[in-house]
């Protein structure tokens, strides 16, 4: 990624100094792609450091963790006030704001940046999510922006806050991904087994859907794969795949940070926890042995397939406006947590290209935010209420029909659970608070005054106003 | 509950020193209370310290977090070889890891509690879950054994395994019994919106719910608190507190550190998103009034309300057995990761009483461990096995009738949805897969053959093998 960030800004006529760790890459690097722009390698970091003009903006593509903290530790003792140190790795935000405190303590500037768009936006423009100081952002901003995917002569890039704000979006970034990503298997494992049908019909399903409202780059990228035939065997290429999948921890860090700000990421976590499940092979197998019948419902196969595929196509799109919902949910709690003023509009914008998740989507929640930068949740957007109230009926059936014939579809349901909770006139929670006020003491508020109560439920089951 | 842990000590003839921060509270137990054993009352630390005999066993009872390192370091230079410092709050297990090598460099015991059972439990007989050396549990052993829980002759109270494995343990319970209150928070809306059935008749079914399978202290408690009768209003207890449920950390913590062992807890992951949503009143005002209308499906109202309350009962306890599954697969997977070795089946054996998750249902999890160490999951054992067989269409029915009829049921669809998932033949997983390596070249594996492959997604789409 590190190399094509590289051709990336030489073809867009930035001299790029180039440093490896081995030196050969940094030879590879130019005598394949030197005609593309002015690279400048330097054996050593010393002299690399002394190639590039002052106030010097060094990328810094390692490992995250301590590779990341090795090369910054080698770096700063060459470095002079105002250079810029950009890291465009995966780093948790909170060392992200760790490493931004430690140079500005010496006068440098650090930048945790996330970038998406996997190798090929790296080239040819990905999305690009820098946090550190606004001082900083004036040396990047226009290399930056220049590098980054264009949507309708917008970059994909702006300043989104100071230290940790960046790679705090690309984690919950990250986190949509999952989500989006498992909406989407679901929404192929319901279309296999609830029509039986093959995978290039999916495949043909998915291309339709991707000329309307779904239209985004993995539902695009789905048809492809659904569409691929292994040449080794003959078969469907999905039908090849190990079921197995593997998680590298944004996932994972979006639901612990969520955790934290008592943002209910239901859908990231189903997500993160499907993947979870898909990869313990050691107990799906006796769990499968140990219940060998189908034990689903009789009659739950929908008889009108076409109707069945539309409601497929509603559900997905309400699962992703939750989805999404809490994402950004996130992303505006994270902002007030560490006051970093981030502009959600602004961040729907930045994903429209270059990013995995980039769709036309986007533009609905950049819109939503413009008309009301104080949107509660995305879910209360007109167009979103719209399209919520219109594939409700859908969600619904689908939910059931998955529920009813065996079929695993808990980012769905989740989703749908957390839509219904939302709207709920009232929620089984206050159950909970006599629970709690029963066995802890822990006191409950009532509905019609104000205070905290406790209940004598060891005595006579008297009142007694707490605070 | 540092109070009660005194009292039930004295009771069962163990002389007590004392120290409260405010000598009045000491007082205040002594002359309240000074005729149920022997109390030996200090002002100072120092004094206090000097009266116990050695090697002496200290519990420390105060907030988690800062006021814990505050007293063990005040402790600590009073202190002499092989005393052993007890903490019984609910300490994060990583604090309690940090804690015990610290006072271990100083020839210290430090022993992390778990004590589970509120103030009454703590005062009649607690569940105990001591971590830390095993040369400590033999000081401690007979004392925290007299005063917990008995069962069948056997104490609630066992060594759970060094350092924080005992935090840990309670970590987990608590996170169980997030899941536990939510999944009967579930069943109690749809009977309350399912059959338009007032509290006190959800009260009675509760109760004889409690004298079958599901007999535990929560479904015994909820039927006292959903029959109870606000003394101010004349209306039902349960209908005057506010529906915003709060948690105090330890659910947060089961699920952030299952995500870092890898372990699927979906139950207590939507548990605590659950309370988390009644929380956010500022999303769920404007969300219920962008969404005035019912939105539910015609007809999803059970016909055969006998029937319907049999099936809640069913698919209430199979998503128990989910939830327990779960958490006991956190606790063998930190078991596996700390060295602690943990038998589970002790777990179960400890919390059948005194703690508040206590329940019939953890003799049939003792005894599944008992029969297999070395079970995958709580799922494959036969007595679980035929109760989920036999709730299963039932199960399914009232995750669907949920759906349908716009009632959250969050943890009932997930835990089934994971059930699903566990058993499936193949899981959509492989198109994620599929999907990570055309945007990002992660490599997939595949079903019949070793190694890891790539497929030329931009390219000629022939295959690669990596690795």
């Amino acid at each position: 990624m590190g190399r094509n960030l590289a051709r990336n800004l030489a073809r867009h006529d930035f001299p790029v100094a180039l440093h490896n760790r081995t030196y050969a890459r940094t030879e590879s690097l130019v005598s394949e792609h030197g005609d593309e722009g002015t690279f400048v390698p330097s054996e050593s970091l010393e002299d690399f450091v002394a190639s590039i003009a002052r106030p010097r903006p060094i990328i810094v593509m390692v490992k995250a963790g301590e590779p990341t903290d090795a090369v910054i530790e080698q770096l700063v003792p060459l470095l002079d006030e105002g250079d810029v140190v950009i890291d465009c790795g995966n780093a948790h935000f909170a060392d992200t704001r760790r490493r931004e405190a430690a140079l500005r303590d010496k006068a440098l500037h650090f930048v945790g940046a996330g970038v998406s768009g996997g190798e090929e936006g790296a080239l040819h423009g990905p999305s690009i999510m820098p946090g550190g100081s606004a001082e900083s952002y004036e040396t990047l901003g226009p290399m930056l922006e220049a590098i980054a995917a264009q949507v309708d002569g917008t970059p994909c890039c702006t300043h989104v806050g100071p230290d940790g704000a960046g790679h705090f979006v690309k984690m919950v970034h990250n986190g949509i991904e999952y989500a989006d990503m498992q909406l989407i298997a679901e929404a192929y494992d319901l279309l296999r087994r609830g029509l039986g049908a093959d995978p290039s019909r999916i495949a043909a399903i998915f291309g339709e859907w991707n000329e309307g409202d779904l239209e985004s780059y993995l539902i695009e990228i789905t048809a492809d794969v659904l569409a691929h035939t292994d040449a080794a065997t003959g078969q469907p290429f999905i039908d090849v795949v190990l079921d197995q999948a593997e998680q590298k921890g944004t996932g994972r860090w979006t639901v612990q940070t969520a955790l934290d700000l008592g943002v209910p990421v239901t859908g990231i976590a189903e997500a993160t926890f499907a993947r979870s499940v898909s990869g313990h092979a050691e107990q799906r197998e006796p769990t499968r042995a140990a219940y060998p019948d189908a034990h689903v419902e009789a009659g739950w196969r929908p008889d009108d397939e076409d109707a069945f595929v539309e409601d497929v196509r509603r559900a997905l799109y309400a699962s992703k406006v939750v989805a999404y919902a809490q994402g950004f949910d996130e992303i505006q709690a994270g902002s007030r947590a560490y006051d970093w003023g981030i502009d959600p509009g602004a961040m729907a914008t930045i994903w429209r290209g270059g990013c995995i998740i980039r769709a036309r989507f986007l533009d609905r929640i950049r819109e939503a935010y413009d008309a009301d930068p104080e949107l509660p949740t995305l879910l209360v957007a007109p167009y979103f209420v719209e399209a919520v109230q219109e594939g409700l009926e859908s969600w619904r059936r689908v939910v059931a029909t998955a529920a009813r014939g065996g079929i695993p579809a808990p980012a769905f349901a989740s989703s749908l659970a957390y839509f219904d909770a939302l709207r709920a006139e009232r929620l089984p929670a206050a159950l909970i608070q006599g629970l709690r006020d029963d066995f802890g003491a822990h006191t409950y508020r009532r509905v019609d005054r104000p205070g905290t109560f406790h209940t004598l439920w060891a005595g006579d089951l008297s009142e007694e106003k707490q605070g």
